[in-house]
Parts: C-alpha cells; sequence; structure tokens
C-alpha cells in the first residue's frame, strides 16, 4: 500500500436496486439510504459508527438528514465536491481517504444518488436568452448538450490520430457483454451486436445511441476507514494508493477555442496519479473508466498510458477489453453504459469487487485497479487501488 | 507545530474593499479575483502557480472560470465544502490542509465572495406552502428566520444558567471598540456605547440590532501551502494546528424538539479539535469567533472550554475581551458584527494577522489563534493556527 496513504482502506459497497431512468419506486434519499445500509452490511460496520459522508455534483441529498435517518451517532466530517462528475467521482473517493488518512473522521461513506426529479445533464443549456459563457456562441448554431461538444472533439481526435469507429464500438460492445453476466445491471439480457451498434441513430455523430450513457435512478455507496479498523471487518480490505483531480489551463468542455482542444483533459491528472501512488500504468490490472461518451473513454484510456493515439485501432477492440481475454479488462460491471449511469460511482464499487475477487466478470488475479472519472470536463478526477 | 500538519502553513491573506451590502460596484466574480490576487501578493506567491481553490456555502464563483481569470497554469485541486458557514468557515481551510498534507496540491486558495444578488439566508423561509422540514411547524407561527430560531435557543440557554444581557452586549461592544482600529472596517468610524445598544429596537429578543450580523459585499481569501514553500516567502509562516468540523446528533437549527436544545453545537467539535491539534482552551491567546447572533457566539466560547455557563456574566465583560485588556481577546479586526460579513473567512485572515504581529489591535506576543465558523448550524467546525 502506498507511503501517503499508509492509513486508508476502503472496507464496503453498497448498491440500491438500479432502475431505467423514471423508473424507481423510491425516492432518490431512500435510495441514497439504501445504498449507504448495504454498504454497512457488507463491512459490517454499524450506521450508527460511520461519521462521515462525501458526495459530489450538487447530490440533492441532505448530509444532516441522511445522518439522522441512517442513526449516525456523531457526524465528524462532510464534503461535497464541486461541480459534477468528472472531477467528483474519484475526488468524493480522494477526500475521504485525506480525511481518513489526516485524522478528521474514521470512517466517511461516500455516496451518489440519482433518481427521478433530477435535472438532467444539458437540459436547460438549449439556445435561448438563458446561455451563458461559451454557450453564447455555440447554442445559436444548436450546439446545446455535452453529447455535441464531446462529438466535436471525439471527430478531432480520430480525425488527427487516424482512429476509426470501431474502436469506440468496442467501448461499448465490451461493456454490454460485461453487463450479460452481471444481474445487477439494467442491460442484464439484452445483449448488444456489432451489426444493431451500427444501425442504432446517430445521437451526433461520431456517437451511435449506444455510445452514449444510460439515465438510471440508483444509488451506490463506498465506505472508506483506517487500515486498522478495516483490518477487523467482515471484507478483506482494499487499500487506497491515491488520486488526482484536476485540469489542464482554460480546458471547458464548451469552449472550443481551448488549446489543445481535442482532449480528455486527463493528460495531467494521470501523470500526477501515477507519481502519487509509485505505480506505471503497466501495473494496472482492471479499468473502469467513466463512460459519458466512449470517443471520451478513448480518449481517457490513452491519456492514462494505456496505449499511444496511434494504436487505438488495434488496442481498442472488443477481445482487448473484455474481462478473461483483455489486455486492458474494462468496465467489467457493464459500466454507465450498459449496468447504471450512477455518475461513475458504480465503477469504484465494481473495481472494489475485482480486487476482492468477487465481480461477475472477475479478472484473473487483479492487483490494481483503475477509476477514471467523468472525461471532458473541467475538472477531472481518478484514482488507483490495490488488493 | 503539529505532527499530523507538519507540512502545512498559511503563506498569504487577502481582502477586497468591504461595502455594505449592494453598494458594491464590482461583481461578486470581481471581487473574488480582488481578494485571490492580494492574497498572491501578500505572500509573493505567483498566481501562476496556485493549484487549487476552496470554497465553502456554494459560493457562486465558477473555480474554472476563476482558475482562467487568475491564470493558474494547472489544477490539482478543487474543492466546495457543504451546506453553510457553519460547517465551512474552518472546514474549507481543513480541506485545503488536508490536500497540502497529503499531496493532493501544493498551493491552494481559500475564498469566499459575497456580493449583491445573493440570497440571504432566511429569506425564502417564510411562511407559505413552500416551507419544508421543521419549518412546516415553525413558519405559521411566524419563525422563518435564523435570527428568531437562535433568540429562542439563546433564551433558553440564559434561562437554564443565568446568562445575562450584558454578555451579549460585551460581545457586541468588543467588536464594534475593534473595528475603530480598523480602517477596512465597514463600521471604523461608527463606535457603539451601551446606551445606544439598549436602544436599539429588537430583532428577535434577546437581539436587538446590534447582536445581528451585517450583510456585506466584498471577498477575502486564504493561501495554504506547504512549509517549505512558505519557508521562503514574504510573511512569517503561520503553521495549521489542526480542524475539525460535525454535528451532535440530530442537531438541527430549526428543530426545536431536539436534545440538547440550547447549544451552538460545538461541544463534540470543540473536544475533537483540541484532541487533534494537541492543545487545551488556556493556550488560545486570541478568539475569532463567528457572529451570526451574539447569543450563539456567547455559547459556542463556553463550548470551546473558556469559561463555563454559570461564569457566561463575569467572564463575558467588554475588558475581557477587548485586544489589550482581555482574558480573551475576541474578534480582533470587528468580526462580522463591525468589520464585514464575509461569511466568517474574514475570521481567518484575521488570525494569520494576529499571529504575524500586524493587527490593528494586536494581541502582545500572541501565538495560537482559534476561529470558530457559525454556530447554532450542522455542522459546525473550527481551528487552530500558531505562530
Amino acid at each position: 500500500m502506498s507511503g501517503t496513504f499508509d492509513r486508508v482502506a476502503i472496507a464496503g459497497v453498497g448498491e440500491s436496486t438500479y432502475y431505467k431512468h423514471g423508473m424507481s419506486p423510491k425516492s432518490e434519499f431512500e435510495l441514497a439510504v439504501e445504498a449507504v445500509t448495504r454498504a454497512a452490511e457488507d463491512s459490517g460496520i454499524p450506521l450508527s459508527s460511520i461519521d462521515g459522508l462525501c458526495s459530489y455534483a450538487t447530490d440533492s441529498t441532505n448530509p444532516m438528514r441522511l445522518a439522522s435517518a441512517i442513526g449516525i451517532d456523531e457526524l465528524r466530517y462532510s464534503n461535497m465536491v464541486w461541480l459534477g462528475g468528472g472531477g467528483g467521482v474519484a475526488a468524493a473517493v480522494a477526500n475521504a481517504a485525506a480525511a481518513v488518512q489526516v485524522g478528521y473522521a474514521e470512517t466517511v461513506v461516500v455516496f451518489r444518488a440519482l433518481a427521478q426529479g433530477e435535472v438532467r445533464f444539458g437540459s436547460g443549456r438549449g439556445p435561448g436568452p438563458g446561455a451563458t459563457g461559451p454557450m453564447t456562441y455555440l447554442s445559436p448554431h444548436g450546439v446545446s448538450s455535452p453529447a455535441q461538444t464531446i462529438a466535436l472533439k471525439t471527430r478531432r481526435y480520430m480525425h488527427v490520430h487516424g482512429v476509426e469507429q470501431g474502436a469506440l464500438a468496442a467501448i461499448a460492445l465490451a461493456a454490454y457483454e460485461h453487463a450479460q453476466h452481471n444481474p445487477r445491471a439494467v442491460m442484464y439480457g439484452k445483449p448488444l451486436d456489432r451489426e444493431t451498434y451500427d444501425a442504432s441513430r446517430w445521437i451526433a455523430e461520431p456517437f451511435h445511441l449506444y455510445d452514449c450513457c444510460q439515465e438510471n435512478a440508483g444509488a451506490a455507496a463506498v465506505i472508506v476507514t483506517t487500515t486498522d479498523r478495516a483490518a477487523d471487518l467482515k471484507q478483506a480490505p482494499v487499500y487506497f494508493l491515491g488520486a488526482a483531480q484536476g485540469s489542464a489551463p482554460g480546458y471547458d468542455l464548451f469552449d472550443h477555442s481551448v488549446d489543445p482542444y481535442a482532449t480528455a483533459n486527463f493528460t495531467q491528472v494521470a501523470q500526477r496519479l501515477y507519481a502519487l501512488a509509485g505505480i506505471a500504468p503497466a501495473d494496472v490490472d482492471v479499468a473502469q473508466v467513466y463512460e459519458n461518451f466512449t470517443g471520451a473513454v478513448m480518449m481517457s484510456i490513452i491519456e492514462h498510458g494505456f496505449c499511444e493515439p496511434e494504436e487505438a485501432n488495434e488496442f481498442l477492440t472488443v477481445e482487448n477489453l473484455l474481462w478473461n481475454t483483455g489486455r486492458l479488462p474494462l468496465n467489467t460491471s457493464g459500466g454507465n453504459l450498459a449496468e447504471c449511469y450512477m455518475h461513475g460511482l458504480e465503477l469504484v464499487v465494481e473495481t472494489v469487487r475485482q480486487l476482492r475477487g468477487t465481480s461477475t466478470c472477475q479478472v484473473a488475479d487483479a492487483e490494481i485497479g483503475l477509476v477514471a472519472g467523468g472525461p471532458c470536463t473541467a475538472p477531472v478526477s481518478s484514482l488507483l487501488l490495490r488488493r
């Protein structure tokens, strides 16, 4: 385990039932309680002894109300990461880890809940007098959603580096294949093949329907605690190696005048991540990379050092991304595309399962797992865990 | 300096000009840039090398826009503490300190900006169909603002422990006296005496007008960095001893059915703060305690261990709270009441001045300073700094 984070382990993970958007019989708050309760059961930690709460992306769950609902004895730390899921997923875990490492709290739950009634990303950004910032220039031309802006960045990247549609398709197909082994997945029992992918409608070229994340309802939770406490619990501890959050100068998803333009914005963050954790990309056994859109996953994988841009077509194949044949098993629960869009926190849950050896698509002898948060946003974040 | 935070120092502080609410010629964003720029100048750190941004209470400043505006080379950490100023003030500094300690970033600016256009606390909470939670029961009786609910808690505390109005008056009078020495203070040149205090209108008994914080426009900023970097800068470093954030079980400002009811909610947080920092209340040379209302300051001081509840009338006198005669010099810049309501971050700035020896009401040989965040909220937070 890392020298910097020698006190930090993940002791429990939990998820609500995952639903298609609008199909949850429970409120967002109830889903949060369900996921946190299951994480506590998974770990063997009593809910009352949880003393920290972290989330991100302005999760609507009031932390004090959640603390009361689950019966926390004394809240010692609560934190909400700024902005969306890009900086949020790994950064929320990173903040919990720092809080445990320095002693602000002992047992911090990171959670994210999403259900009906939420404001979807991109909604409200359409053309009109409400547009602000770079959107002022984009919206008159009909560019009003992340799908469109990331499609433009992806097209540029594909043009410059010769990346073909097959690389994007492989990311979607591997996710759907993994979901067929995962009964929790919303797309369980709904396999995808290349013909169906190719025939599906364009959302924003080069993104077909299946290149885009789902909209779901559910909640996920991860319990971060001290290595001392984790040593005596129900599950084998998973250790926190390190995390990084940040952004290249001036990067903006909606600003098409920045240079570099075609990037997932992970170049600097990934370098700092590996330096802090003291490992190299070749040490990573399994990766969960937040899929807003497959093109951004492609850039994220390259910027985390798994292949060169010019190697993308050879590296990003279905075979290379599957749990049992892959050089880089990717999104082994089905991820945002095919398990559940739980704003990426389900990717941390799956990484913990892989490092415990309990995934439904278990990578043999997985020792180190990477989670990359939402790409093409600012900031972005990623983290590394070790068995 | 503390063992836990052996890497963390405060190297710079900055403030915009402070204005009465609605009188700022600058936008909230411009004020934020002004405060951060002045903090960088104060420290000698180039703006470009700032690599972290922290704020709290859903500060409206977009961190990525701020990063662009001040010319940050690479953002490595950004964080927004959940909820309001109570948990926020000290917790935002605490998060920055943890980020520096574990190595997420090297130089983090904590800032808070408030200007015209903001939603004031309590606004929108009035009677009507929009009331939620405990407000559902309070608003039909006309209890719709923090002033009213904290007045009720304070009245209860005064009744149980025999605290008199003079203890509250002393807190206001000391703050105004300190502001007369501080040209930055909005109330500079506007002294207050006991007769004027007594004759001022009730806002919510036992709170006169002068027991309540101002509404202002401005911004404040504090630069947290490594001790190594701080050693070579323009100012003598101030060291971060520790911080605590949290809440007693079930505490809610607007819930009048909780037990204990009459408390600033600092009992557990203060104990953890002193334990983490390894010092005792008697070691504190100067205190800045967030004033929403004087009655809550009174409870905060007691819950931080400076006197027993039954000693409040003898301990909380003007003489005892002034910089040059006090056993506990309090809010030596004028604080939220008389310098500027900068949501408490100006109290961190003043603590740094005290520990550098540069306050306009300098406490002789001040070595350790306490900052307590907004009382009677959930969570609350406080921190300790050392010369």
